[in-house]
């Protein structure tokens, strides 16, 4: 357990800081919060939250170790023992198996970090997959403000979603050339959420997913956790290798495929209209499903990605992705499935089982949004800071990165994909960066076996942040 | 797969009605919402569902079958055949086998059934366990409109959630007596989701939940899908039985308890302070963890619920799962858990590989409307008026259906547990209502075996509709 609070000990208060410490620790054992045969966190950790010298830690734990509250376990940290005064309650439950044993897995370490570390005052994100708070759509005030008198509605919403969004989700797509009515959409809480219900939903124990490699997939247990596994396929420049596909499909193993056309996650790549019939069409072959995640289309830089693979999709092979997290903001909590109608109808009572539906408020905000006609004029504005953003980015990395490391200049999204020259490992880069004030999404997270890459997002950082974010990095590439 | 559309022909656009419902079904065939090879709704169901004579659809059927469209199959309904005018695209892939081997289990038929019926229009819904519109806080317009100049974050939200909104949980928690730091408080998208969560993250594969019986929890999947089973214990006039529990518990087979102490869904009871003392003490002996359900703790009516069984808890035995989807309104999304730090902390990190985070706007509206008491105020209101629903409701029995069936009064939250006399199926009663009209919660949704009971709720239904309804409900029951 990582420890992080925001209760800081008071310099003035006359209490002594160690006494402070002593009443927030019985604080957490007499509320349950660290309940009796639990371990605390360690001196180090604690004197590191508070912003206090080690040595009041220690003086703390040793009054409370003195009173029997607490004892040191070697090798198991320090334990609550019971509660002051009451010797007679038995330590219980114990939660550190439960939590261990859970289905669920875990988030990877690395993840668990960064998850915690964005909350660090002042950390330069340069890894973060999220749009800045300076991207965030100015005209959504306007829409909350006519919330109050025009939105009736705060009940559960109905299983597919409100329809009035999934109207305007089936007129947006039809923009992409997919050409789908409200009955089949669903909204989702986000795409995540999406990638949830399918794994839960749709497919078996044992089954295998076939993804590229590297692939966001890879750093998500989603489908590990529902007993599944995945399997990695190599990209070229036109995108997810047809051939490889072809061979995984021949073996009959794969179960689905999941993929990123259009500026891929994390290479920013682009899959070719060329590719993306041919793998359409192996797919069709080997009735093979397939998951389009496309949740950056939107962002495009230089020139629109082709058409989704679901507009030529007559076969119902396609569960089209979407998602307002990259564009309007990730907080709505917004995402969408397109699919054969009966797939969104079984993936509709997972997610009546999950949560009983998104948020209605976000539901109707993003609605009023698309309705509107305002989600075009915001997408110009981002796409314009967007660019700027790429370029200033690219910039900094020509100046301080030149012959340390290689990329390509992507076409849309938020990501450029970083490959280390030299011989620094990325772990190490990646703790020696944390210390220093800079968070970055390694490339191991995206395939276990890269060594080489981090994934950078220009879509974060603000600008001065970016610059001395890239600057901390050069140093710490020999 | 229930057949609902918001699709209807138009019946003065000289177009005949059939030729637009074989446009209908070959645009669905088309756009791949209904693929080759998938069954596609019987001619009974579009023609309801279109509001046509059922020969329209028999019309349409013939010429669509000619063409080779579509061809029915004896046995198992009319399966599309293939894409008109392109004989070579193949039948793919077999979304049916997809949709019924996903590891999840689907809802029970009946929530099913009754989570489509919600959406007809007209319909009295006499077991919807949801706030009436007229319910809905007034005083959230102000906050609403307060949002646009004052939230300025709609990124992804923190693990735990908001943590103003935790601090706002975490006082409000204090006057029931459960005293908790914001760190141990983890915001949910409902409590629905802080189930999934707890099964999913804390749980194993075989793991026995007991529960009350009848209980809410019966009525949901959360734990099959994740390979556990249930246990349902009796209750008698003060709860949940200690003395079934203690059996259970000493038997050792029991993982957690489930249990919903104050104004239990569906019957309505509270637990008595003496219970919850003899249930927690018995929890601590067998060192059973506990969930406790406290959703409908706010809404007392005639006195308040004795304090949380986690206000005697200082042993992290209990998780509490509050929400405000009882009072303020579901629409929300807004839940939380407390328990240990560890805990919350790992069932944060499953969280956010479910949907990273609840909505951030439903948290800041929450947030807001504890921060300035909106909320103490707003249930003095809902109070007011289910004190009015209450008493009307229980007239309406009196008045039709005395002798029929028998009910206590609940002292607080939504629900009248109805034990009908005489020899009607309760199963018949809940169709034959269904076609009248009315909406109804079957027992047998909380209790496999139960046969006898239903859940009516008071906090729904406008009270012309309610007189309806119990009036169409007291014709059924002979």
């Amino acid at each position: 357990m990582k420890f992080e609070t925001t209760w800081r000990p008071l310099r003035d208060s006359g209490v002594p800081l160690y006494r402070q410490i002593i009443a927030y620790i019985r604080d957490k054992i007499e509320r349950g919060e660290w309940p009796p045969g639990s371990r605390i966190p360690t001196e180090r950790a604690m004197a590191q939250a508070f912003g206090v010298n080690r040595s009041t830690v220690v003086q703390a734990f040793a009054e409370l170790t003195a009173e029997g509250c607490i004892e040191g376990k070697s090798g198991s940290g320090t334990i609550v023992s019971f509660i002051a005064g009451d010797q007679s309650i038995p330590k219980l439950p114990d939660w550190e198996s439960y939590v261990k044993t859970g289905v669920h897995r875990p988030n990877q370490r690395t993840i668990q970090d960064i998850n915690h570390a964005e909350f660090i005052p002042n950390i330069i994100r340069l890894g973060t997959g999220e749009p800045s708070p300076d991207l965030y759509p100015q005209a959504m005030a306007g829409i909350l403000r006519q919330m109050p008198s025009e939105m009736k509605d705060f009940g559960y919403p109905e299983p597919r979603g409100l329809y009035a969004l999934r109207e305007e989700i089936s007129r947006h797509m039809a923009g992409y050339g997919v050409k789908v009515s409200p009955d089949s959409v669903l909204i989702v809480s986000g795409a995540l959420q999406a990638l949830q219900l399918i794994a839960i939903g749709l497919l078996k124990s044992g089954s295998l997913v076939l993804t590229e490699s590297p692939s966001y997939l890879q750093s998500l247990q989603v489908f590990q956790s529902a007993g599944m596994s995945m399997s990695g396929l190599p990209m070229d420049e036109e995108g997810l290798e047809a051939k490889a596909l072809e061979q995984a499909a021949r073996s009959g193993k794969g179960t689905i495929l999941y993929t990123i056309p259009s500026f891929h996650n994390p290479t920013g790549a682009v899959m070719s209209e060329r590719r993306r019939q041919e793998i359409y069409r192996l797919c069709v072959q080997h009735k093979l499903p397939m998951m389009e995640d496309d949740a950056y289309r939107d962002l495009w830089l230089d020139e629109p990605s082709p058409l989704p693979i679901k507009a030529l999709d007559q076969n119902g092979l396609v569960l089209y992705i979407g998602s307002m997290s990259k564009t309007l903001s990730p907080g709505l909590r917004i995402g969408w499935v397109i699919g054969p109608e009966q797939v969104i109808h079984r993936l509709a009572d997972v997610k009546m089982q999950s949560d009983y539906g998104a948020s209605a408020l976000s539901q109707w905000a993003v609605m009023q949004f698309l309705r509107q006609g305002l989600y075009e004029e915001h997408l110009d504005f981002v796409r314009r800071e967007l660019r700027t953003r790429r370029s200033y980015m690219l910039q900094l990395l020509e100046h301080y990165l030149k012959g340390k490391a290689e990329w390509s200049v992507p076409g849309g999204g938020f990501y450029i994909w970083l490959k280390r020259k030299g011989e620094i490992r990325i772990p190490v880069l990646f703790e020696e960066a944390l210390r220093e004030g800079v968070l970055l999404n390694p490339g191991y997270l995206y395939d276990k076996t890269d060594q080489d890459h981090l994934r950078l997002s220009y879509s974060y950082a603000a600008l001065e942040q970016m610059e001395k974010g890239i600057r901390l990095l050069a140093t710490s590439i020999p």
